[in-house]
């Protein structure tokens, strides 16, 4: 297959196939296209063109762009089905983990409808198991279709039973190996099926160093042993070790890059999940309470600022260096605690112990604090010369950037300890916070040095 | 097998064996450990201590040890060994991704003497072939081994074709299906291959739908692509569509931190790639640069403020509001710049008309500058009403607030266009211009409110 570019062309195509009822030209070409490129296109219709591509889809491709639907469009094609069809038309052919999650988003009542609607009591009763596991954890996460095989059995029987459960499973990456408790204890790889003689004892060829996860596992926890060990796809067992289910590592791969982007957009004083293409009120929302934090940060510094009137009417001259005071104290304390988020998150924080990580970061803040104050020393030296400006500043300057760093590196620290997401340390609090304390270390410097 | 916890006590028992020469007892643990976590393990050690551990490790795994070891670690381990032994010895058992990103990182002479000596001339030249592809592209990104079957085979030629491939091979996930000009043209999936009857035609058999990328496909295509389809493993086509490497998921889950790790730096204002643990003075080193470039965006603000000496001689409540004013145009500037740079990273800018974008900010900000305006209103109405300070702040704040998101949508954008990470768009650079905008805008409407 081509890689269909759904570009303003197709779309245009489409939307007139849609506009003028050509139902048989729209059908030639939303075969041709996989799941995931459909759900691009859906994307960039209007509400009522989506339930009209949605109905033209057939059974089998369509449950798999409804979970990568948004919430309204999902809900509103819903709207026109029973519970018992949703039920039967749907869910039954979903794999667990997607009818799962739409389950869990559908309203209550109808959730609980559509549960008691499915045909299939074990796959229903599996469904309710998984609806039940905390949010974001292991168990919420897993699917249960596997294929598993006794380490008793031969290769051969192995194979046969694969080929009873594969109807059930749609990717099969490894088959796993349980004992007579359903506990895991080993896998093989396809490679490992077609090397090994039918004859053979999967005991005998299987790999016995797999590694899994247990149902309460956290997804920071999931995605760095997907990562540590290069998996594709990551078995889950419960507290005594019995294989339930398994997390594949495109759901590893989804819920990474989503991590990675609520850190960066927490970083950057957004509280929601936006993109660009959302509306100005939202993008709006999402966006002032860090600003008001920020505004209410300024409004201290200037209370703080008017108990120095008199100083600043004397010495306008210490002015002129709040900025520079205020931004290096929000760069160095913006850098400390970035890397002590990095490290909490991909646990390469070393010892934890945070008396000696706040002694090591004073000793690089001060190293770089002693380079920046010879820089303004120097500057002041051949542009200032009759000022002693250039002696305060450079010693406020190695002052706020040492508190800025110990401040960036506490705090995280003590967010993570209270269960609290760190990412949100690195944004507009430290820097709001370090402005304020840099502006007063600097103005408590110049109020002895101007008036000993 | 269990995880193996890498603890202080582990280390410690490892330490004693290797201090007083205990290599069977030594031998014993290691044999249990998955080669991740001999890594980490080894990392813990001294550079003496690492070496011994390393010649204790049975060959087929220290290969998979050494990829993912520290250059200098390697580079000292490698001293030992003559290139035409580090030729049989180890690169010839690598998967030919590892050893590419091995020879890679070798100095010149001995990368050649290396190829050069390896027996298997038709492996020599494949290395070659992937040392030549341009850097952070798929062609030096991808392994040339996989398992491939011609589109007019049956299965069960098919798979006694696997049988003879898979010794080359270390996982297999998927068999490619090739016409007879080697162009890729569907794949086949342990579940098509044991569900299939024997006599089957791969022809009619496989799944025609395979998503590919080019040698020259970027680290962001590589990963928005397998992250949309959801791939464990992803081919790659030469310019005619012939197959002739893969792309495994663990590499893009790999590439996919590495890029979020590095614009999260970058966002902070750090250089280099740095974790908690490294050297005092790589810390430092990685950090200086921004904090320089703030450095000399103060002094210019500074610069600037000189101008307005008289200004704040008289009026020294304009510069109360400087701090406030400064981090608004900061943190609004790191709103805009963030959004957009992550509408890159993802391709969810939808239209990448430059204007259109701007005029949509320029919204966002304008109402969220009226917000904030209207919050400082209030607060001079009820604490300083006899000043005007709170009329000029204010519709400064609107100013700042919209000037700042404007210039944070440009910047990321022209940087992309230069073919420059945006990401370093949203770190110090904005906050920095953003001070400097910021306080010209306030000092200069203050000097119109001031002296009319």
């Amino acid at each position: 297959m081509e890689l269909n570019l759904i570009d303003k062309n197709y779309i245009k195509l489409i939307k007139e196939f849609l506009g003028n009822g050509s139902l048989n030209e729209l059908n030639n070409l939303l075969v041709q296209l996989h799941p995931e490129d459909l759900v691009v296109l859906i994307n960039q219709l209007s509400l009522d063109e989506r339930i009209t591509i949605l109905s033209q889809i057939e059974r089998e491709i369509l449950v798999k762009v409804l979970v990568n639907l948004d919430e309204p469009t999902r809900d509103l094609f819903f709207e026109s089905y029973s519970p018992a069809e949703i039920a039967n038309e749907f869910i039954e052919l979903m794999d667990s983990d997607d009818a799962a999650f739409i389950l869990a988003q559908l309203p209550e009542q109808i959730k609980d409808e559509v549960l008691s609607n499915l045909q299939d009591i074990a796959y229903a009763s599996q469904l309710l198991a998984l609806l039940n596991y905390k949010e974001n954890t292991a168990g919420s996460l897993m699917a249960v279709e596997l294929v598993k095989t006794a380490l008793n059995a031969s290769v051969q029987s192995c194979i046969e039973e694969i080929r009873t459960q594969a109807e059930n499973v749609n990717s099969i990456y490894v088959v796993y190996v349980v004992d007579e408790f359903e506990r895991l204890v080993g896998l093989m790889t396809l490679k490992n099926l077609i090397l090994a003689s039918p004859d053979a004892l999967i005991a005998d060829v299987c790999n016995k160093q797999v590694v899994s996860v247990s149902t309460s596992a956290s997804i920071e926890e999931i995605s760095n042993i997907t990562r540590k060990y290069d998996l594709v796809v990551l078995p889950v067992v419960d507290a005594i070790g019995r294989l339930v289910g398994r997390i594949t590592v495109d759901d590893v791969v989804e819920i990474m890059h989503d991590e990675a982007d609520e850190d960066y957009q927490l970083m950057s004083g957004i509280t929601e999940d936006v993109v660009s293409t959302d509306k100005v009120w939202i993008l709006s929302r999402a966006r002032l309470p860090w600003l008001i934090i920020g505004l209410f940060g300024g409004i201290a510094s200037s209370r703080f600022l008017e108990l120095y009137e008199d100083q600043i009417r004397i010495h306008p001259e210490m002015a002129f260096f709040m900025p520079l005071i205020a931004a290096m104290g929000g760069n160095a304390g913006v850098q400390s605690s970035a890397i002590v988020v990095q490290g909490l998150v991909n646990d390469t924080l070393g010892t934890k112990n945070i008396m000696q990580k706040i002694l090591k970061e004073s000793r690089v803040a001060l190293l770089n604090g002693i380079i920046c104050s010879v820089i303004i020393l120097l500057y002041g030296f051949f542009f200032a010369p009759n000022s002693n400006m250039s002696a305060v500043v450079s010693i406020a300057l190695i002052t706020v950037i040492v508190f800025a760093s110990i401040f960036g590196t506490m705090v995280p620290m003590l967010l993570h300890k209270l269960k609290i997401d760190p990412a949100i340390a690195t944004g507009p609090f430290i820097t709001t916070t370090n402005d304020l304390l840099g502006i007063a270390i600097y103005f408590s410097l110049g109020h002895v040095f101007y008036h000993p």
